[in-house]
C-alpha cells in the first residue's frame, strides 16, 4: 500500500495546526494539515477535525462544506506511528463514536469531499463520508484493510455498497488495490474528475451554489430523508415525507421562492439556526 | 428553475382532457395532456392519471403501460397556479395516497416511461415512479424541490438511492440542478436516449416486446417480487421466491413456452384476470 | 431464448465429472462440465458444484476461488429434460437450500466468476451469486424467466438490484432479454470485458493477487461485512464494524503486514482455519 508506506515523517502538530478552516461564499473549506506525512491522522488530528465539521453545521453563515487535504495528499490512513505501537495504543486512536469518519453524513448541511492525492484506510472513511465527491485527476484510492489484516472499518462495509452497488466495494474492500480518479468516475465512488489545480475552485463552487440557490432547511430536509431513508421500509418513508412536505408548504422558504421567481431575482433563503 | 417558470399560462382544462389513453399491441400508451403548461398537475389531471393507470392495470387487454407529455413537455411540476394560492391550496393539490406517484410501481404491469421534454417536481416524482424510462436527447430534468423552499418529495429521497446510488441521488436532490438526457444516462436514471423523434416509438415497441413474448403472470410476479424484495431480508426474499417458484411450475405458462418452444412458434400467455 | 433452445443433447454425465476441479497458487478452480449442453444444469450437477463449493472453502491450502464452464458455455440454465418432465421433476431438481445459488455468498472466501459464454435461468443465479465478475467479449447473459412463465428465480430479484440498481435489475428481469458483455460491463454486471482468450488467466490472476497479498481472515471478515451490512441498520453495523476493529487491532496479521513492510517482502497471511 504505497499510500501509507510513504508516510515516512512522523511530526507532531498542535491541534490547531493539523485542521485548517476558512470561509466564503457561504462555505466553510475545512483542511486535514499534516501534509508532510500526506495528511496522516492522529488522534488529535482525528478530534480536531471532528470539531471542526461541528462548528461548520452550527454556525448559521456556512450553508455548505468542502474538506480537502494540503499538499500531496487527501489523507493516507492512520499515522503508522499509532499502528506500529501496538494494539492498545490503535485502540486509543479510535476516534469517540460522534467523532467517527460518519460524522459528515449525520451533518444538517451538505459536505463535498475535494480529493487531492492518495486516500487509504481511514482517510477512504473520512471521503465516504462526504455527501458528493470530487477527485483531481491525479488522485488515488484505496480501502488498504485487507492488505493489513485489517476489516473493513468505520462503516464502510455498510456505506459502499449503497454508492457503488456491491460488485464494486467488494472489489474495493476486498483487494485493497489502488484506483485511479477516472476508475473512481466509471464506478460512481467520485462525481467528477477534474484537473489538479482546478479542484478545489470546483469543489466549492458546487458548495457555493448551493449556499446561494438553495433553502437550508431544505438541504438539511433532504439530507436527512436520504440517508435516513435507507433504512426505512417505503410505506413509512412515504408517510415521513407527507409529514416533511405538509410542514413546507406554510414555511417562509416557498413564499420568498415564489416572490423572487415573479420578481426574478436570486431568493433569500434563511440560515438555519445555530445549534 | 426554467421548467416551472415557463409554465406561464395558466388554463383549465376538463378531466377527459388532461389525460389521453389510446391502445396498440397489448400497449396502454397514457398522456399527460396540458401541453399548453408543459403538463403541469393540477388536482383534477392527478387524478385523471392515476385513475388511467388503474384502469390499464385492471385491463386484460393490457399487458404494458407507457406514459409520456404531449407537446414540448413530460410533466413541469404542479401548476403554478396552485403553488401561488398558499399552503392550504397545496395541501388540497396533494393526491390521495392511492394516487401518490408511486401507484405506477405498485401495479401489477410494468410502466416505461417516455420523457420528450422537461421534468420537474412532481413530474420527476411520475417519472420516478416507472419501472424503465427512456429519454429524447431533448430532455431536461429536475428535481427542484430545494430551490423552491421544499423536501425531497413523494418518496424520492427512498426511491432514488436505489436507482441510481446515495451519491447521485444526493446530488440531485441536494442541488435541484437540471441535467440532460445523456447526463440522466451515464448515471443510470433513464435506461435509453434517443432522437426525439424515436422517442415514443421506441418506448412503445419495449412495452410491445414485453407484450408480446413474457408471460403477464410473471411480469406481474417479478415486478412485484423486486420492489418487494427491497424491504426484505435476504433470506425472506429467498423464502417467498421459493414459493412463488414452487407455484410456477406446475403452471400453464410454464407448459405453453416449451410447446411453444418445441412447435418453434411464439408462445401465447393468458392474460392478468381483470380486477 | 436461444440460449436454452440450443441444449439440444441431453446427456447424463457421472456426479465427478459434471463438475472440475484443480488448483494454481492458492486458487480453486471449479469448471462445471457439460459441455455438450451448455453446461446446462441436472439435479446431480448442481449439488456436485456445492459441493466443490464448500470442499473449496474449507480447504486451508484455497484463499480465492474461481468459477467458470467447460467449452462454449457457463450455464445455459436448468436441463431441458428436468423442465420438460413436468412440475414435479423440476420440484425434485430444485437443490437443497444449502445447495442453492446463492450458497457462493455464503461462503468464507472470495468467489470470482469467468463467464466465457451463453449464461440463463439458474445459470444467471450462479453467476450473480459470485462477488466479482469478468465476461469474455464473447459471453451473452440473460435472465429468461419471464419468457418461460417462471418468476424470477433463486433471490435474483433480491440480489440483482444490490448490484446494479432497481431499473437495470427490473429490465433485465421482466424482459427476459439477452444482453452481450459490454452491455453487461455498462451497467455494473459484469467487472470487466477480455478477449475469450485471455478470461480464465484473467479471472485467475484476480483471484491469485487476492490469495498472495490481503490476509484470508481480513477477506472473510470483508465479505461478511459487506453480504451482511445489506441488512444491517446504520448504526448497528457500525457497532458491528467497532467489534471486529478492536479484535484485528492485537491479530497476527496487522502484525505481520507492518513487519513485512519494514522489511520490504510480501507478508504471510495465516491461512483459514479448516471447517
Amino acid at each position: 500500500m504505497t499510500t501509507v508506506q510513504s508516510t515516512a515523517a512522523e511530526t507532531t502538530a498542535t491541534d490547531e495546526e493539523t485542521v485548517l478552516v476558512h470561509h466564503e461564499r457561504g462555505v466553510a473549506v475545512i483542511t486535514l494539515n499534516r501534509p508532510q506525512v500526506l495528511n496522516a491522522v492522529t488522534r488529535s488530528m482525528a478530534v480536531a477535525y471532528a470539531a471542526a465539521l461541528r462548528e461548520a453545521d452550527a454556525d448559521p453563515d456556512v450553508r455548505a462544506i468542502v474538506v480537502t487535504g494540503a499538499g500531496r495528499g487527501f489523507c493516507a490512513g492512520a499515522d503508522l506511528g499509532v499502528l506500529r505501537q501496538g494494539a492498545d495504543a490503535i485502540r486509543d486512536f479510535i476516534p469517540a463514536t460522534e467523532d467517527l469518519p460518519d460524522l459528515a453524513l449525520r451533518l444538517r448541511k451538505p459536505v463535498i469531499a475535494a480529493i487531492n492525492g492518495p486516500v487509504a484506510g481511514i482517510g477512504f472513511a473520512y471521503m465516504l463520508g462526504s455527501d458528493i465527491r470530487y477527485a483531481s485527476r491525479t488522485a488515488s484510492i484505496s480501502t488498504s484493510f485487507a492488505r493489513l489484516g485489517l476489516v473493513a472499518e468505520y462503516g464502510t462495509s455498510w456505506l459502499l455498497p449503497r454508492v457503488i452497488g456491491t460488485q464494486h466495494a467488494l472489489d474495493l474492500l476486498l483487494s485493497g488495490r489502488t484506483i485511479d480518479a477516472g476508475e473512481a468516475a466509471r464506478i460512481g465512488l467520485v462525481h467528477q474528475v477534474t484537473e489538479p489545480e482546478e479542484l478545489l475552485a470546483r469543489a466549492v463552487d458546487h458548495a457555493a451554489d448551493l449556499a446561494a440557490h438553495c433553502s437550508p432547511a431544505s438541504l438539511a430536509a433532504i439530507k436527512s430523508q436520504v440517508w435516513g431513508d435507507l433504512e426505512r421500509p417505503r410505506a413509512e418513508a412515504l408517510d415521513h415525507t407527507l409529514a416533511l412536505m405538509n410542514a413546507s408548504f406554510g414555511g417562509d422558504d416557498l413564499a420568498e421562492a415564489l416572490a423572487a421567481r415573479a420578481e426574478k431575482r436570486t431568493p433569500g433563503f434563511a440560515p438555519l439556526p445555530p445549534r
